[in-house]
């Protein structure tokens, strides 16, 4: 029977759709995954363009989509996921980026883009707060080397170039605008930048957790690049999108920062690390719990990315039937829409994303269960949801669940 | 192995979907086709909408599309291909028309639209170069009674209706005003090419040429009919718009000036004719050649849409038979991805091109075979492609070519 209003969980397995390549297999088909093919098997199945067909999608745009939100609307930057995923307060137009602590010589050129993979938060400290043509900086060591930085004050813009290169041994780049789109805003935000990153060399080069770094043979994080900048402004959270209450379980801070942005509670997991270590049986019972005060439940699981961008297929095949066991398992029975799919493609033969469609499932009370009984990316292409597209799937699922906005009467 | 770059070869068979007619068979259906059905089973195939369904396309628009430019961003007007294809310079803000060699009588009722099929370039000569409201008018006989015509001065407009009535026994259309886009443009372009058409009459009627026509019994080619204006832009070229250098092999002029206007190599090559007695050897040959320079290679057979437009199923089916054995079976070797598809459908039984989405295939590295084994209309539709339009075809290409941009990060 169907009730008024039904929940739903959203896996998102990143980067899990691949090419053929093991004896003519993609990890999902080499993978032991007798749940996930069950879901399959009970409900209506297809392969998803998270953009559109041909378009390779980061997994910030990806995500955007495949929640609800077209990125071509909604897209602010990557850097604004980053500070929400730092658990950084944002007002509409501050100006957020990725960072990286990194190691330079005295000729400013990069000698290790990561310092040794290492952060410190006495680091962050020395730089939070600084001050430049009235303009606030506040500066936060996420994980390892890794940081977020928000530049709050009047006039910036997103339209900036990166300063890391992605290029040891090169000099730091200087940032440039990369359009003049709102008249001198472009300008005075490249100059913040730059000045930022010097003043960051000129604090850090001679900071005693430096000088102590150097006497250990460590390399000193000296400087902060800058890259992937973004803007803030509000968007209308899942709750007035929708109307649902919302929740997120997911490891790594890029998924947190875009549920933030959308007005989902993000629910902390201990062991959830956004790698393969990853604690999936936690992130089950996370899950399971998180429906006690929300209708819809996003799941993230990383790992299986990381091992395409590695090349790992074994790694990738290991980490798919790992989800299958610790986490599909469990969250199998629960009294919901239960859809399992992708952001986008990572295959393993070329170690990025691309843009072939991803395989995805609806299981739950009325859809139209079709042949499909394996869950992976050839069996879907014949199921009864054909090709759609991410920016479709919150709409399919929020109809589902008894959540719609009828387009005429 | 997935190399950093690939090559691709695509193969536009036009007009080559149909729909089910003798013996509830399409021609491709009834057409011996071992190449093409051995790359559908190694690939993946599908259903492909040029525009989008229901949406009946020209050839120029669909070769657009398919060719990864957007028609209704890019499409100038059918005139600027047959100039382009008739080699004739273009600068921004010309005019450019297809036109025909016609035979008037005395009242301007047409009494033959195409002057016996036959052109000459004296009687070309003959308007070359005049000069109208400080306009300059270039003209081209290409085959037959056909030709291209270029006007080039300020303010000019693609907005103006055709002088050809394709009726015969009903007088000279006048051209008209199509919308008011451009203030007084619209206006000035149809007085001139009015005056043009005027003009034609007077010089050709009492030309030497023509009268030696008469004499001999032959219809006078005494009067030049325009019609479909566009206007020259420069587009991105192929090279900039997705970063490889392409190469186009046809034999008919519309395809070769697509080729030229997006800025790929126009490959000469001897007996390609653009009809069904084309050299499909000596095409097959030339593509081969072609991946010395360029990493992608376009390569055009319109003989397949001839028969369509007749109305000759035989003819269609076996010049689909010849393209398999004389073209398919010579490239199917090729070190590079394969995709074979149509522009569009023309039915044997309605004569015309129609929406019915074309078959598609793309073979190569890492592509999700699927368990389709034959090529046609009919098999491709449960294939891994699903739907697909002819804006994604080029995206998913280059995509696996290693050519792409990732739309966030």
């Amino acid at each position: 029977m169907i009730k008024n209003k039904a929940k739903a969980l959203l896996l998102i397995c990143d980067g899990l759709g691949d090419r053929p390549s093991l004896d003519g297999k993609t990890p999902l088909q080499a993978a032991d995954t007798p749940f996930m093919d069950k879901i399959s098997e009970d409900g209506i199945n297809g392969l998803m363009d998270s953009i559109s067909p041909g378009i390779v999608p980061g997994s910030d745009t990806a995500h955007l989509a495949i929640l609800g939100y077209d990125p071509h609307k909604y897209y602010p930057g990557r850097g604004v996921f980053e500070a929400l995923g730092a658990d950084m307060e944002l007002c509409e137009g501050d100006v957020a980026f990725r960072a990286n602590f990194a190691t330079v010589d005295d000729k400013m050129r990069v000698i290790d883009r990561r310092a040794g993979r290492k952060g410190s938060e006495d680091l962050a400290d020395a730089l939070n707060g600084l001050e430049i043509e009235g303009v606030e900086i506040s500066l936060k060591n996420t994980t390892e080397h890794r940081c977020a930085v928000v530049m709050r004050g009047k006039n910036l813009s997103k339209y900036v170039s990166d300063v890391d290169s992605h290029e040891e041994g090169s000099e730091v780049k200087k940032s440039v605008p990369l359009k003049l789109k709102e008249g001198g805003n472009e300008l005075k935000t490249v100059n913040i930048v730059n000045e930022f990153v010097m003043m960051s060399y000129e604090i850090l080069n001679e900071h005693p957790v430096n000088n102590e770094r150097r006497e250990k043979g460590e390399p000193p994080a000296n400087i902060v690049l800058l890259r992937g900048a973004g803007i803030y402004e509000a968007v209308p959270p899942m709750k007035e999108h929708f109307g649902f209450d919302a929740a997120c379980i997911a490891g790594a801070s890029l998924y947190k920062g875009v549920a933030k942005y959308l007005g989902m509670d993000v629910i902390p997991v201990e062991g959830a690390t956004g790698k393969t270590d990853t604690n999936l049986n936690n992130k089950a019972e996370a899950a399971l719990h998180a429906f006690e005060g929300h209708d819809f439940v996003f799941l993230h699981v990383k790992g299986t990315d990381d091992m395409g961008h590695e090349g790992d297929f074994e790694g990738k095949e290991n980490m798919v039937s790992r989800i299958d066991k610790e986490l599909v398992a469990r969250i199998k029975d629960v009294d919901s829409y239960i859809c399992i799919t992708a952001d986008h493609s990572t295959p393993v033969s070329i170690k990025r994303h691309s843009s072939d469609p991803v395989p995805v499932v609806i299981n739950g009370d009325g859809v139209r269960k079709d042949k499909v009984n394996k869950f992976d990316e050839f069996s879907v292409a014949s199921g009864g949801l054909g090709r759609i597209r991410g920016v479709d799937l919150m709409l399919i699922l929020s109809d589902f669940m008894g959540y719609y906005k009828m387009f005429g009467t």
